[in-house]
């Protein structure tokens, strides 16, 4: 397969008209927002929209307004040559790959906020974040127009944050969500991976073994979520040189911290660890 | 002319359903946005929308969000049945009357927020006000998604902040101003005018003269604003029993208080001036 390169658009304006006369033509419309640097696990995104959509739209941009001050937007990795070409040959039609300018022209000042969930674990570390993802989706959602767009399992929390929005604003936008992909040793794709030296890319897959022990402990029948925590943390401290910033088990819907697991009911399990200057997040879904 | 009676819709699926089918079949959507109470100024956008739509919607909801604490959510008019009928007399096809719960149901978190021109005026006076209007009216445009709606000059601020909010979201929404409606003696139409007792009704025209006045100074040539602003105090402290909350002389973009009168420069005039509990504002823009 040889697909044709994907036509890239830097113009709100332009790819607003674009979009909106495929909706005229009756065409159905997936986006899939990223920040570039993309891996399989972007990939798996576009491929799904390119099952259920006419014209699939990739957006690329590094939102700088999701950065926390001290946090990596500098050095967060950018390639948009080899992003086209990646995302076209996933199935992409439309890239949208527009400024900082573009985006956030001078004088700037609307804002889209949820609050509730956006406060724990993500929220909670990365003062902002969400505020800064909330924005930049519901303006990229009026700029694309599209009736679903594709997000990865990875990052939970955004995925509750994004349907909370949609649902509170009645925005006519579906959610589809990709499960997340892993390196053959269970770390879950990032574009952050590349910042790691040898050392802490050995250490890295005690993220996804500390879920699956946490998950494995709850279905062996621990109802106290505090032990499953501790076990979970046990094992990144005496098996890493990761820094914790949190191990969760949350409920799945309102992520808040769960005392007790009650069976059938979904848990959130999450955590972020810093190996350096680089923080990784990873996640899974467990029913007790 | 005897129009058939609007159809009302409660449902925000029902409506939306409703809407993006009219969208794919290619019909224009204009939507009135009303608290109800309708009176010949909210008649007169309606009328507006009718020229330019072939689809009219007119959604009425008194919106608790926008309200303070100590404010006049619960003495608000409300007449539905009334509403529906002018509001089909004046050639609406569909009234939008969703309940507090439709729009703000149980855990509702997700708000919109324009910073900068909200601080001033009506912001000041009213924390949180503007807030409660982005919030509702980005919600009742992904309800009732319209081609363009229409606004009142009555509530200047109002449509800088709408504006404003459209263009920072790229929300693909045409903003229609319609001038306001007076009574015979000057006085701006509003749903609050009926609170006002006959002493205060026969006060209330001060709001206009003060603007007409204004006007006058700044057309003969003075420069000062605050000899302006001066000049409207006066007359309304003189001339009636109203409590001024503001008087002001602003850039007609970003609302900053101006201090020189610039010719060929817009200036709006706006001022909010209460008679025992009602409190009444106006505006005028001028071009010295």
């Amino acid at each position: 397969m040889n697909p044709k390169r994907a036509l890239v658009i830097s113009s709100s304006t332009a790819m607003q008209r674009t979009a909106l006369s495929h909706r005229e033509g009756g065409r159905r419309i997936g986006v899939v927002p990223t920040m570039g640097a993309l891996h399989r696990g972007h990939l798996a995104l576009i491929s799904r929209a390119r099952e259920l959509a006419d014209v699939v739209v990739t957006t690329i941009f590094v939102n700088p307004l999701q950065f926390g001050e001290s946090e990596d937007l500098l050095r967060y990795p950018r390639n948009l040559e080899k992003d086209v070409e990646l995302a076209s040959d996933a199935g992409t039609d439309l890239v949208f790959a527009p400024s900082n300018e573009e985006v956030y022209p001078a004088g700037f000042s609307t804002y889209v906020e949820v609050e509730g969930v956006t406060g724990p674990l993500e929220g909670k570390s990365r003062p902002g974040h969400f505020r800064g993802v909330t924005t930049v989706v519901a303006k990229l959602f009026q700029i694309t127009q599209p009736h679903f767009a594709v997000f990865g399992q990875k990052d939970a929390q955004q995925v509750v944050v994004v349907k909370k929005m949609l649902r509170d604003l009645e925005m006519p936008v579906e959610i589809v969500v990709v499960p997340t992909v892993r390196e053959p040793d269970g770390l879950a794709l990032s574009s952050r991976n590349v910042h790691l030296t040898a050392q802490q890319r050995s250490e890295a897959p005690i993220l996804y073994r500390a879920l699956r022990l946490g998950e494995q402990i709850l279905q062996d029948g621990e109802r106290n979520c505090d032990a499953v925590r501790g076990s979970m943390r046990d094992l990144i401290a005496s098996r890493s040189s990761g820094s914790i910033d949190y191990v969760s088990i949350a409920d799945g819907e309102e992520l808040e911290e769960s005392v007790d697991a009650r069976p059938g009911h979904p848990l959130l399990l999450s955590l972020a660890v810093r190996f350096g200057t680089t923080r990784l997040i990873d996640n899974v879904t467990v029913v007790p």
